[in-house]
């Protein structure tokens, strides 16, 4: 077979060969749908030229063949008369791709068929523009002109004939543009004569702009194989300007903006292709059409409705009408926002279009997590003051505040605000909680506070580099404009935009389709899905939104806010009474919050970890202390206290923390802390149980890399649970289980799976560790550049590493499983969110992945589609 | 089979089964030479004590006809007369272990038998004192008893009667002696009368003594297997102290201090077993006994001589001369030290009883590296002033300083001196370097101090917890004692101990015996040695010692020193002139140490490693720079300066530095630092090869973690070879390679090893990341009680962790071979110097280890006796 296929030859299944849009073509001239007709060159054609640098031998012979098909089918002639054939040349790939070289129109002109045309159409004015046209786009895409050079000439024009638009033009200036326009491109390479050499030039220009950096770009952003190449495809114009009984348009069969089964489209008279797209014309609906050409219209209607229920998929359609007749150009599945893709999935189930599995398949789960947030309303979007990272989706609008006292201090008032600090630590989290937002001058996706926000649901702005907090005087600057305490303040996390104006914000729409959509995915995975969550109020959210239990509560969080001067006490306190006194009161305090995530998870999984952080991460740091000594000596005070306190935190100081003390270290090492968190674990499943609950508490380790460090541990929670049993009178069983977060808890994994009813791989650190770097010094320094550099594809805190650290996970749960038949694995890192992670510990056969509570939902349909994928074989 | 053999059915090779001692008796037994009859109770019969909690059913009758047959072959009675039948009761496990009970001598004594003994003896002093020493023995090994509560008795006794030795007492003293031990012994549970009882217990209490806490900590630190067990010897008793012809010793074929061909032992007339090593008597020598007992003594240098030559090793052999008659009680291997093991070893195979593989089988690889060092004096051993960690081995002697400064100023005059920090840092490099020991009251063995020391062949002390050093006021004190700068000051780094009085140091002694053994392991081992060394005295000293190239030359210590001026330019001078003349200025000083690596290496390869370290170490710290500002204002003075360098070092601190802006991190965002670095190092390449030199430079990227980070680099370092190649005229050959010290490297050990034409395994790096340790924070917080507490068995720092990182290791020379045939690969962590690691290593199939200057000689030893250990199956 050779390089060439014309339309009739084709059909949908060939995407791979034709690409979308030539497969597309193809499958409507089978349909018997009114396509111009043409043929395309296949996407193998242009994979020989990516490996050896030309054209493979005969094709140029092919497609001049092709094109004597075309002459013959269409009774035109290329480069000839009578009728002089132009032709489109369109590039399409497998998938859609805008980086590439989109479309050279009006080919096959010169100044010869300019003439000829005029003599067919009897409209000099429209043969000159086509051949405007034709060079315009080809020394664009084909020279790599910049289009701003044609732009100058035509403005030069207008203003000189006093003319507003270009249609007001003369054949005549039309003429003289083209002259210059081929005075521009002469300066790079002039355009040829001969149609055959334009078409050459055309076809290779599509097959390098695979290449082009935009392309690349794309390809990696969207994660689509390189080795793929494009097809091109050639097809005989039709005219939309060729009168007023012409136009071109553009329609989808359903609204891509709600979902509802409504056709819609816009419109242009006397226009070509592009024209519609490039809004320099105000475009007619579908129902100016139906007053303009009611029969060009029924039919329209007529395509769309069987093309719907041909490719069972809401159609994106270009359409030229010519004269009063209807030609079709393009189809392909319509691009749709969340509620819309959600809406129609559910819709053709219901209309018997498709099935439960192909509407769970139909939507992006990564969309899910806008569909319940905030939205800038999208007349507002130009006012933004400026941008920053975009790190959590959903807008937000409320009061600047600088701390998180006051974040605090207001939302108990009942007011909105929005918290805006240099970076974020964990001491900000009660302010993070109270806030509707988070705005921050540092950190980009992978941040303190953005994956804090995310955790919450809360829209975050990171990064805003133009934005200067001055956190002591409780007021900020963007580009010189002052932000003062109180001030309103807006920001949408969606696309990073940042407002000081005040702008007006869309409330969510509730979208019952979505609960019987992932009624359907809950049916078709086998996937866990679990949340991440801390407090009463999170898990009964996650609950909510469908979560199947606690894949991860961190205590940590309970050691904060209020609470901190007790840990502190604890902390520098190495024993006695007060130290006594001071692990009392924090037991208590945690046993109603175990309580709390008990209650509201009743029935279900409750996985508790021990404490994690190091402990100087509940003190000040020595770096604050003096800096706070300079500051009192300077006005006479003394410093003694905090000399004193300096002295004590430089004990527990460390130089790498994350390498440090905390975890089981800490556990073993402090020997009473992790016996009274398991106390009051403990104290709080006796309650729940006393109130006729359900509680099913577990028990987790975490930064466990030594099988003993999990035996010591798991004896010390026996031997509690063993005086709890008694107490109640009934044995309490508690599973315990370790994190697997550190490369050599993997490697052992065998041994751990001996003393460990189940494994949570930790994959925040353990991506951390396996790298080798920490993601807060890294985000500040050298990840930016290597997303950048392409020396990653994507950070490895967003989508999991399978090359390394998903190794890792493969070898663990492997060997666990072999160890412990009925070990139970889940992951609970932040990638326990990340759909192509999904899809990783889907296929690895993990029982669960645990994620922030916003993320449930998408979890469940992620979940849905790896077992889908699978079973399809798309692994 | 039973579970008791007499000595008579067994030999040599029956160590599993029979213990070491049990052996050794079967085997002079079958030798024909005069050994007390006996038998051995096997360890099987322990290992079944140890598994079902109780002896054996039928061991008890076993041991009764054992007795039977041993009273028929010697005509005597076990508890009753005429002659009654004593037996000594003694442990022995398949290797010596000073853990477990050891000895109990008289068994089967009681009322009636002294009585009995007395007659055939006609020595009641005699009687009564066997009475005494068996119940003695027995309250202390098998009711443990502490010894002390007997002494006291005995004291007493003695004040009473006015006598300063147990020997003076009378016979009716010993008796009452003995009325006194068993009120005391019946405290806890009376000692039986009935022998076969005694036996029983004391059978019982030698099984159970395999499992005391003693036990278990010394088969962990000598990694010998829990579940071996061990046997019980009873053998008949014959008398040392059955009048003056009646005596007992310990002899060595050779002399263990030295290896000398030439019998040493000791002598003790009218004496029991213990009573020789007890030292409360003075001993003779062989000589003496020569005078004594001239026909036991040449009896005993013939049998000497015959065990040797049977055993074909140095023997250690206990006898008893029993009314003139010569007895054999024991033969081992003899114990000898680092000197003594090397020359009898090369003196063995001299005189034809050993080949070349048993002889470097034969010597400990570790115990060489004190054979080069200064020790000191035995008699001076008790005058330490205290004792902390022995770092690093050997012992030195010099004048207190407290800086690195003063410690280069000294040495420049020629004075010796002892660097004493409360740590040290990469700061104190050069006065480390000047120092002729270290000295620190914190850190343990893997602390900086100590890691470096023994980089660099340095004695050290670190972690000296009663030493207080206040490095402000030059001066120090221990318990009390005030030791200022200049004070006199000896460390022992082979045993901790410190020295503030005056002591000998005693200097090696050449042995050209060493070089002998290890031209024999060189020719029976595969895996190279290399040498870590940074300068060209280093590279020199490893050369001589035998090092087969640089596996590994940091160049960060190259920043250091003098330069670090130029350096801190380099860093906070973003781009300029200032700053293309400071690179310069490295680039050049940088190219002469480049010089004298591969000069001092001529003809061997030398992997230099481009700098590692963040750039931030080059820096002050903004806590120093705080603290200095706390000072300042406090006296008034300006701080704007120091204000100024704390914002220009926050730019550059990070959390977790370890995991941070390193490596290959830092060589691709600050681009001009590996280039420079690769140009001095090609500069210096061209420079030997003018000179007719040889030089062999590899370049070795450390901290990858990702295939494109190598790709990157390999293609900057290519470049500039190209030019270089172009500059001298002929190509340059320089392979190009990488740490693996990060799991994730491990992982993707395939695809790097396509970019790589070598891998060197950073063993420290890759344990800490494994471990998600950092080795500084971990020594001070949990890694010494993780070793106590025996939650590990070793520190992986110091031996490799075969189940976690060696796995990494295993698995990434595998993929990196398979993807890339040519790849070399070896290890240049600390671990390349350990002998257990090497091993490891050998297994792996690596090329080559690299390891510190004085360890060159334990690797060629060890790499060589894992070699023969493979070929004998012991794998």
């Amino acid at each position: 077979m050779g390089y060439v296929l014309d339309f009739a030859d084709g059909d949908k299944s060939m995407r791979d060969l034709l690409g979308g849009k030539g497969a597309g073509l193809a499958e409507m001239t089978k349909l018997g749908l009114a396509v111009p007709p043409g043929f395309t060159i296949t996407t193998e054609a242009c994979r020989y030229v990516m490996e050896h640098g030309e054209v493979p031998t005969g094709l140029w012979e092919e497609v001049d063949k092709a094109i004597g098909r075309l002459e013959e089918t269409t009774g035109r002639s290329f480069g000839g008369g009578p009728v002089p054939l132009l032709v489109s040349v369109r590039s399409g790939a497998k998938f859609s791709m805008p980086g590439m070289m989109d479309t050279i129109l009006n080919l096959g002109i010169n100044d010869e068929v300019v003439s000829l045309l005029t003599e067919w159409s009897g409209d000099a004015h429209f043969a000159h523009d086509a051949h405007r046209r034709f060079i315009q786009m080809y020394g664009e895409v084909v020279r790599e002109i910049p289009d701003k050079s044609f732009q100058e000439v035509l403005s030069d024009l207008r203003a000189s004939r006093g003319v507003d638009s270009d249609s007001e033009l003369t054949a005549n200036d039309l003429a003289q543009a083209v002259r210059r326009f081929r005075q521009i491109v002469a300066g790079k390479e002039p355009i040829p004569d001969d149609p055959r050499d334009q078409l050459r030039g055309a076809i290779e220009a599509v097959f390098s702009s695979w290449n082009n950096e935009r392309a690349q770009e794309y390809r990696r952003q969207n994660k689509i194989p390189d080795d793929l190449g494009t097809a091109a495809n050639v097809q005989m114009m039709v005219f939309g300007d060729l009168g007023a009984d012409s136009g071109t348009g553009v329609c989808f069969t359903r609204d891509p903006g709600t979902g509802e089964k409504a056709p819609y489209g816009d419109y242009l008279s006397l226009a070509q292709g592009e024209d519609v797209v490039a809004g320099t014309r105000n475009t007619a609906t579908l129902d100016d059409l139906a007053r303009l050409h009611p029969q060009c219209h029924e039919e329209l209607l007529s395509v769309m409705d069987g093309l719907e229920r041909h490719f069972r998929d809401m159609c994106d359609i270009e359409f030229t009408i010519e004269k009063g007749r209807l030609f079709m150009l393009q189809t392909r599945a319509g691009k749709r926002n969340a509620p819309a893709a959600v809406r129609i999935a559910v819709d053709m189930v219901r209309e018997g279009l498709i099935d439960e599995r192909t509407a769970v398949q139909r939507v992006e789960p990564a969309s899910l997590e806008q569909l319940e947030r905030y939205r800038i309303d999208d007349k507002d979007l130009s006012k933004a003051a400026t941008k920053g990272v975009a790190a959590s989706p959903g807008a937000a609008q409320g009061k600047a505040v600088f701390d998180s006292e006051a974040a605090v201090t207001h939302a108990r008032a009942g007011e909105d605000v929005i918290l805006i600090r240099p970076e974020t630590t964990p001491d900000d989290i009660h302010g993070m909680a109270a806030a509707q937002g988070i705005l921050t001058s540092h950190g980009g996706k992978t941040s303190h506070a953005a994956v804090v926000a995310r955790g919450m649901g809360k829209p975050a702005v990171t990064g805003a580099a133009a934005l200067r907090v001055d956190p002591s005087s409780k007021r900020a600057t963007i580009k010189g404009r002052e932000v003062a305490a109180g001030d309103l303040v807006t920001i949408d996390g969606t696309t990073g935009a940042v407002f000081v104006e005040p702008v007006t914000l869309i409330p969510p729409r509730p979208l019952p389709e979505l609960d019987q959509l992932l009624e359907w995915a809950d049916k078709h995975r086998t996937l866990g899905v679990r949340a991440n969550a801390d407090t009463a109020v999170d898990a009964a959210a996650a609950r909510r939104a469908g979560a199947e239990g606690i894949g991860l509560a961190r205590t940590e969080h309970m050691f904060m806010g209020e609470r901190i001067a007790v840990v502190q006490k604890i902390i520098l306190t190495p024993e006695g009474d007060d130290r006594r006194r001071a692990l009392e009161e924090l037991r208590a305090g945690q046993v109603s919050d175990f309580e709390g995530l008990l209650e509201a998870m009743d029935g279900l999984p409750v996985i508790v970890r021990l404490l994690d952080p190091p402990l100087h991460e509940f003190l000040p740091s020595r770096l604050e202390l003096e800096q706070e000594m300079v500051q009192r000596v300077r006005v006479g005070q003394t410093i003694a206290d905090l000399q004193e306190m300096s002295a004590q935190v430089a004990g527990w100081e460390e130089t790498n923390p994350m390498l440090g003390l905390r975890g089981v270290r800490l556990g073993l090492i402090v020997q009473d802390l992790y016996r009274m968190q398991t106390q009051a674990a403990l104290e709080a499943v006796t309650r729940r149980l006393a109130a006729g609950g359900d509680p099913h508490l577990e028990i987790m380790i975490p930064l466990v890399s030594i099988p003993e460090e999990l035996r010591l541990m798991r004896a010390m929670i026996e031997e509690e649970i063993a005086a709890f049993s008694r107490r109640a009178g009934r044995p309490l069983e508690i599973p315990i289980g370790t994190m697997i977060e550190l490369p050599r808890a993997a490697l052992v994994a065998g041994d751990l799976a001996k003393v460990a009813d189940f494994f949570s791989f930790g994959t925040n650190d353990l991506t951390q560790m396996t790298f080798g770097l920490s993601r807060d010094d890294a985000e500040a320094s050298f990840l930016p550049q290597y997303l950048e550099r392409q020396i990653l594809p994507t950070s490895p805190f967003q989508g999991l590493d399978i090359e390394g650290v998903g190794r890792l996970i493969s070898f663990a749960t492997r060997e666990g499983r072999q160890a412990n038949p009925k070990l139970s694995v889940g992951v609970c890192g932040e990638h326990g969110g990340d759909p192509d992670s999904i899809r990783f510990c889907h296929e690895t056969g993990l029982d669960y992945v645990s994620c922030s509570p916003p993320r449930i939902k998408v979890a469940r349909l992620a979940a849905a589609q790896a077992e889908l994928g699978a079973e399809r074989g798309d692994a």
